[in-house]
C-alpha cells in the first residue's frame, strides 16, 4: 500500500445528480477514492491526514462553468477580469473548472488563437480549466484544424449567429463547420441571433435618438433570437450534427429547442442566471444604470423567466453558465454613453452562480439534485469532462464544496472578488453560502479565506460530448 | 467495531443511472456500505466474508419492476404465476424488488383487498416486494382509506378508463381520487384506453364475425389509447394531481404525454418490452398462435415502436415494466377461441425486462446508464422507494446483478422459470445475460442457480412520489 | 313572360360572403330573380311593382341562426320565447330563418319529439325555420329513425357529453350516433363539457357554500371544456364521421380545434355573442344579477375574447349562433336562488346577433364579409340550407335585409321584443341598425315596424351539410 | 340608353367561389352587366347582340396566374415564351389575367427595370396583364422607388432567400423591404430557400461527381425550405407586414404556414401544378430527361403532395399559380448537362393551370368552388385585381370561360402552345376543357381556336392586397 496523502470529508450530505447520500467521503491525493455509509464499519474504520468536518454541510461537487471569457478583447477594451483575478473569484463561489473561449483572430490560424490562450491562463488560474475555440472564419484550413483540435481537447467549437463583421459567420460557413463536427465529435456552440436583422433595428433606433441601454433590450428582439434558434437546429439537422445554444433567454427561444427535443434530436440549450433573476427592468434603470446588464442575448421581460425556469425542470434546457464577462461601469462601459450599441457586452458572474441556483432551490423552482444536475454534472458530461470533474464518485477528480445551507449573504461589489467596479446583484440576499472548496484534493477555500494559488490550476483536454448516449 | 458479514465485489463496472465506475463494492450485511475506485489504497486494504469477482461483468442495482400481477383474478381464472413462482421467475432475470396490484372487490373495503394480497405474498416471495391498490369503487369510505394506505406504505392507485363493469372509472370517480391524491400524496396510475368506445367497437366486431385475436388489436384502437391519455391528463390538471399512465403503446398517447410535459405538467408513462419488441404482426400469427399476445392496451403495429424509443430517450417516458400477467395457452387463453373478446388479458414477461432492455442497449435504442435508469432508478423513485432500492450507493440495499454483457442467450418456455407454457418471445436470442444476483446481500441466485428462497423477500413499505422534487 | 310580383332594391351596396357589389337586386316574387350592376343598361331598364331605395344601406342576406331553443322545456320551466315571440324578434333583429331544436324525451321516439316541435312551431313563426333533433338516447330504434329524419330534412344531430341524467350520452352512445351519421350523411352537434367532471364539482363547490351564480362559471372549467372538445374529436376520428361543435367559449377549446383542423379532419366550431362580448365579469356581478348570464357552455374571463376572434378570422370557428335560450329574471332565473346549479341555462339573444357582429366589423375584428360569412353564408352551408338561404344569388330566396351602418342604437330590455324581462346588453350602443326585412320577398319589418304575420314563416327541410366540399 | 354591346351567356351552371348558380350572364361592353336566374322572367326577357349557348358546361371566371415569367433572363438565356406567346396560351388555357415579374438590375432604378418590363408586354398581349417588381438592391433608393411603384399599380415585391450573387437579399434587406411594405401597403413575395445552406450543398455535390438532374432535387433540402419560410415569417412579425410565400412545395414549409395562420398572422402561401401532380421520380428519369422538371423550389418526393393537397383545402395554402417559365429542352435546358447547377431553373405551365386543377376536382382533392377561388378570386383579392378580375359579378370585367367539363384530352408538347419543345406533362390525360374564353367580352377563344389578337391585353394597375380584410 502506498502512502498517498488522505482527506476524509466526514458528516455530511453528498449530493450529486443523483443521489443524495449520508456518506463520508474518503480522498487519495487529489482523487476521491471511496464512499462510505454514515454508520457503516467501514466508516468508521477510516482514517486520514486531514478530517473535514461536513457536519448540517451540504458535500457537493464544486462547480463547472462551460463560458467565461477571461480577459476577452471585446469592443475596443478587455474583459476586467484575467484568468488570475476570474479563476479565484470562481473558487470563492464554489466552482472547481472553467470552460473559457480561446478566440481565432480572423484571417489567422485556430493554432494561433489558441496558443494565445494557453499563455493568458498558463501559470495564473487557482482552478482547472479547459478551452473551446471561437471561430471567426470557417474555410478548408479552419475546417481541418478542427480535427487537430478535437484531439488536443479542445473538442467544442462557438459560432456567431449575430455580431456581423466582427464574430458572425453565414449559415453556408455555419453548415461547413456543423459537417465538419458531424464527423470530428466536436460540439458546435451557437451564439443564436440574427444579427443581420438585429444590426437593422439597431441602426434605426440610433437613428430616432433611441440611445439609452434600454433600447439594448428592445432592438435584439425575442423573436429574432427564436428564429435564429430555429434556424441553427433546422442547419444541425441537415448536417447531422448535435447542437449546443448557448445564452438562450428568450420563451420562444425555449419553445424551438422543445419542439426539437420532442423529435429526439440531440439539440441542447443553456441559460444564466442573469435570465433567471434580472430583466429588462434593471436596463431600464435610470440614468446609464442599465449600461451594467447589457448583454446578448439581452435581458428579457420577467415574464420570461417561469419558460427558462419550466425548461429547466424538463431538461428542455440542460446547463447553467454564466457568460461570465465583466467590464467596469466606470471606464468600460461608458463607452456607451450616447449610443447603447456601443456598451462593450458582458456581465460579471463566475462568482454567484451556485449560490444563485441554490436559492432557486430554496425558491423552490429546482430540487437539489438538480441543481447539482445543471450546475456540475450536465455541464462535465456535455463537454467531456466526466466523470474528472462534476460529481462525487470513486475514481473523480476531488473537487468538492462544503456547502452551508443555511447562511445568508448580501451579494455586492463591496464584498465580491471579481475584478469589476459593480455587481448585477447589487444588495440581493441569497440563502447559503460557499464554506470550503477542495480543487483536486487541494483546499483552496477554507472557510471563506482563499487559501489556493495561481498556478494550481492546470489545463484540461476534453474528450468529445458525453451527452448524446 | 461490529461483527458484520462482509462481501466484496471487486473487479466490476458498476453501472448506475448516474455513473458508469471502476469500483469494488462492499456490502456490509444487507447493504451496501462503500465504493472505492479499482486500484485505490482503501480497495486493495478491503477484506470480506465473501468476495465475488466480477471482472468483465457490469455490476448493476437488482431491477425494479412495478407493474406486475401475480395471482391475478381476470376473465374467470387466475394469471398462472404465484409470489413463490413469480418472483422466484423474476429473481433469475435479475430482478429484486416487484410492486404489484392489490385488488379491492367492488363493494368491499380496500383493507380487505389487501390484506387478502398481504397473505398471498407472506412467506412466499424469493425477492422483496410492495403494493400498489387497484381501486375498484371511489366513494367516501374508500377515498378515506386511500389516506390510510398512504400511511403504511401502499402509496400508489390505480384505476381504469377501461373495462367497464369490471374494474372501470367514470371521469367523476377518477376526479374524486385525483383530488384526494393531491392531499395525501398518493400516485395515481391510470389505465388510458376508452372502454366504453372500445365496448362498442368489440360488440360490432363480433357480430362481423370478427371473432380471431387479430381483432383485439384493431378494436382497441391507438387513437382511444390517446383519447384516454389525453382526458386523465386534462383531470389531473383539474386536480392539481401528478399522473403515471400504465403500460404505454400508442405513439399518438406518447404525444399527449410530450404535449403535458413541454407545459411542465407532472405527468408520466410507462411502457412494456411487449411494446416496444412485438407488434400486431404477433397477433395476426396464424390459427389462435396471436392469442399469446393478447394484452391491454394491446399491441400496436411496428412503427409505433420507434416513438416508444424516442419517448424513452426523451424522457417523455419514464420507465419501462413488465405487466407481467400470464396465462396458459392451454387451459386459459382458450377460453377465448372464437371470442377475442373472452382472451385473458396479460403477457408473460417478468423474467425478461433486464435482458431484453440490456438489448436495446446493444441495439443502439438506449445508453446503458438510461438501462438502469428507466429499469431500476427511476421506478424506485417513482414509487418511493428510493434509494433503498434502484441504485447502487453507501446505503442502499444491496440488491445487484452480475450482469455478463458478451454472453448471448436464447428465450424459450423450455428454459425460461415462469409458470407459464409458452413465451411470448420463443426463440429470440439476445446479448446479455444475468449471472448473479443478491438481494440485500443474500446471493439468491449464484451463476445462474437459484440459491435462495420462498420468504427471503419482505414487504417493503413506499414513501410517496420522489420523482416530483 | 308571366305577371309575377316584381320587387326592386335600388341603389345598395350588395354584401355577400363573397362579394361587395354595387348592384340592383331584383326579386321575382319570392327569389331573387337577377342582380345587375348600378349604371348599366340592364338595371336602369328594370321596372318593379315596389321599389325599395338602399342609397347608402347595406343589402345583405337575411341572418341565419342555427341555434336557438323556443319554447324549451329546461329545469322544470320553460324557455320563454314561444315561436311567435322568438320568430318575430328574430325578424327585428334581421334574422330570417332559424334552425331550433326538437328535443326526444328519453325512451320516446324521435318522431314524437319532432311532431311535437312541428306542433309548436306551424302557424306561428314570422319567418322561416328548420329542425335539428336532440337525442336523448341512441339504440337501435333511434339510430334507424336518425335515417328517416335525414330524408325528412332533419338533418343534424345533438347530443350532450354535459348534464348527466338529463340530456347525456356516454361516448359509446356518442360513437354509435357518430358511425350513423357517416352513412346518413347527419351532421353530429357536440354540447361538449366534461359533465361527469363538472358534476363532482358543482357537489364540492355547493358542499363549501359556493351557491352564487359566478361558481356556475368556475365549476364549468375551461379545460373540460377542451377535454371533451378534444373527445369529441377522437370519436369522430374512429367514426369517420364529421363533427359541429356548438357554443365554443374557451381558448383551449378553441386550440383543439384549431388542431383539428390543421389534419384536415371534417370538424367545425360554433361560437356565440355573448362570449364573445360578455365574460365572468358579468356573472360577478353583485347580488344575483349574475344569473342573467348563467348559460353552458360559461361565460369565460375576459382574456378568452381574443383566442374567439382570432378563431372567427382564421376560419377555426365557422359560425356564430345565438343559442338564444332566454329566462326570465324573474319568476325563472330565480329558481337557483342559493343553488347556482339550479338556475335555468340559458341567456336571450335571438334579436342582437346581426347588430352584435356589425359591431365586430366596426371595431376591426372582422371585416364585411366576413361578418356576412359567419352569420348567413356558413351556418347556410352548414346545415344544408344553400343558396335557398344565406346569400343574395339568382335563384337564392329573397331573404334580404337594409341595413343601415352609421345609426347607433342602445340595446335594453325597455326596447327589444324578445319575450323576456332583461337584457345581457343593457344600455350597450352599437353602431349600425336593422331598417327593412324581407322574407321569401315579403316585407316583415318596414323601416322598424313589423308588417309580418305569424305563420308566414315556413318549415324548411334540409339538405346535408354542405360544408364539406 | 346606350346602345352597348350585349353579349348573353345562356344555359350554363355558373360557377364562383361563393356559388354554383343556374343563372345566364349578360354583358355590356366589356363588363357583366347582370345574372339572372334561369327561368326567371327576367333572364327569358333578355335580348343581345351575340348569345353563347353554355348548355352542360360551367361558365366560370377567366383564370388569373400571378406567377409567370415570361421572357425572363436567366443563367445566360431566356424564357422562351414572349409576351406574345405565353398569353396566348394563357389564354387557350382559360387564363385571361397574368402578373409577371418586372425585374430590377441590380444597381439601377426600379424605374428602369419596370419600364423594360413595360416594353416587353406593350402592344404583345393577348390577355390582362400588370407587374409585380423584383428587388435585387434594397437601398434608401429602392425602398422610396417603392411607394411610387405602388401608386403606379405595381403592388407587390419579389425578394429571394436562394440565389446568392444574383437576386438574393440578406435578412436586414428583407427586413427593411417588409417594413417599407408595412408603410406602403406594398405585398412582399418571398422566395423562401436557405440558398447560403444549398449553395454548400451544391458545391459539395458536384465536387462528389453528383451532377445529375436529380441532384437538384438532393441538395435543394425540404428542410431549407421550412428554414426560410419559418424566418421569413419572423421577420415579418418584426416588421408587421403581411407576407406571401411563393412556390412552396416542402410539406414542413406548409407546416410553418399553418402554424403561423394559426397564430392569425397575414401570412399566406401559393403552390404549383408542378408540386401538386409531379415528383422527384421525375427529375430522376433516366439520361438528361429530368432537366425537363428543374425549377426551384424543387419537385419534391410523392409524399409532399398530400401534405399541399390538404393546405389548400384547409386554407393553408391560399393560391396557386404556374411560375411558368420554359426553357427548351434543346439549346436551353443543356446548357447544364454535366453540372445540374447550370440546368435554367423553371418549367412551362400557364397553358394547363386550369386543366389540372379541374382534374383536382375530378380526383375529389378540391370542390368546384375551392377550384374557382384558389385559381381565380383569391389570386385576384391577394394582388388587388378584384372584383375586376377573379369573379363573375355585375360590375366585374367580362374574363369568362365556358369549360365542358365531361370531354377529356391529352396534355403534349405536340398540341400545347406555349413555345417549348416539351410538355412537362407529356402524354397525361386530364378531364375537362376549355371551349371558349372572353378577355373583357371578347371572345379570344372560340371553341378552341384562337380569335384575340396581340395587344388586347392591357395593363392593369392594381391596388393593395385586398386579402387582409
Amino acid at each position: 500500500m502506498s502512502t498517498r496523502t488522505r482527506t476524509l470529508i466526514r458528516g455530511g450530505l453528498v449530493l450529486t445528480a443523483a443521489d443524495e447520500l449520508h456518506a463520508d467521503v474518503l480522498i487519495e491525493d487529489g482523487r476521491v477514492a471511496a464512499l462510505a455509509a454514515h454508520g457503516s464499519d467501514t466508516a468508521a474504520g477510516w482514517t486520514a491526514d486531514r478530517v473535514l468536518d461536513a457536519t448540517d454541510r451540504y458535500v457537493i461537487p464544486g462547480g463547472v462553468d462551460v463560458h467565461t471569457h477571461m480577459e476577452l478583447p471585446f469592443g475596443g477594451t478587455f474583459a476586467s477580469d484575467t484568468f488570475a483575478t476570474g479563476t479565484r473569484a470562481a473558487a470563492w463561489g464554489g466552482t472547481t473548472t472553467i470552460v473559457d473561449f480561446a478566440v481565432q483572430s480572423a484571417g489567422r490560424p485556430l493554432r494561433e488563437g489558441l496558443d494565445t490562450w494557453y499563455a493568458k491562463a498558463d501559470g495564473n488560474c487557482a482552478i482547472d480549466y479547459a478551452f473551446h475555440m471561437i471561430l471567426s472564419d470557417v474555410n478548408e484550413h479552419t475546417l481541418k484544424e478542427m480535427d487537430l483540435l478535437v484531439e488536443e481537447g479542445v473538442t467544442s467549437f462557438k459560432l456567431f449567429m449575430a455580431y456581423p463583421g466582427v464574430f458572425y459567420s453565414d449559415d453556408g460557413r455555419i453548415l461547413r463547420a456543423m459537417q465538419r463536427s458531424a464527423d470530428n465529435g466536436g460540439l458546435i456552440m451557437m451564439h443564436a441571433e440574427n444579427g443581420i436583422a438585429i444590426d437593422v433595428l439597431v441602426e434605426q433606433a440610433l437613428a430616432r435618438g433611441e440611445t439609452d441601454p434600454r433600447y439594448h433590450g428592445e432592438v435584439r428582439k425575442a423573436l429574432l433570437e427564436a428564429e435564429a434558434t430555429h434556424r441553427a437546429i433546422q442547419l444541425s439537422r441537415v448536417a447531422g450534427s448535435p447542437l449546443y445554444v448557448v445564452h438562450v433567454s428568450a420563451q420562444e427561444a425555449v419553445a424551438e429547442l422543445a419542439a426539437a427535443r420532442d423529435k429526439g434530436l440531440p439539440v441542447f440549450g443553456e441559460t444564466c442566471p442573469q435570465y433567471l433573476f434580472l430583466s429588462t427592468d434593471n436596463l431600464a434603470e435610470p440614468g446609464f444604470e442599465g449600461a451594467k446588464y447589457v448583454c446578448s442575448t439581452p435581458l428579457r421581460p420577467k415574464e420570461h423567466q417561469a419558460a427558462l425556469w419550466r425548461g429547466l425542470r424538463t431538461n428542455d434546457l440542460q446547463v447553467v453558465s454564466t457568460d461570465h464577462c465583466p467590464f467596469c461601469f466606470k471606464g468600460q462601459k461608458d463607452l456607451g454613453l450616447g449610443d447603447f450599441s456601443k456598451i462593450p457586452n458582458g456581465l460579471p458572474g463566475v462568482e454567484h452562480r451556485m449560490d444563485l441556483l441554490h436559492q432557486a432551490v430554496v425558491d423552490g423552482h429546482i430540487s437539489r439534485r438538480r441543481w447539482i444536475e445543471i450546475a456540475c454534472a450536465t455541464p462535465a458530461r456535455m463537454f467531456g469532462l466526466y466523470p474528472q470533474k462534476g460529481t462525487i464518485a470513486p475514481g473523480a477528480d476531488a473537487d468538492i464544496v462544503l456547502y452551508d445551507p443555511h447562511t445568508t449573504q448580501t451579494l455586492s461589489a463591496a464584498s465580491h472578488h471579481m475584478h469589476v467596479d459593480y455587481s448585477a446583484y447589487e444588495g440581493r440576499t441569497v440563502t447559503g453560502r460557499v464554506e470550503t472548496v477542495l480543487s483536486r484534493g487541494d483546499v483552496v477555500i477554507d472557510h471563506g479565506e482563499f487559501t489556493g494559488r495561481a498556478g494550481h490550476g492546470a489545463f484540461i483536454p476534453r474528450s468529445t460530448c458525453q451527452y448524446l448516449n
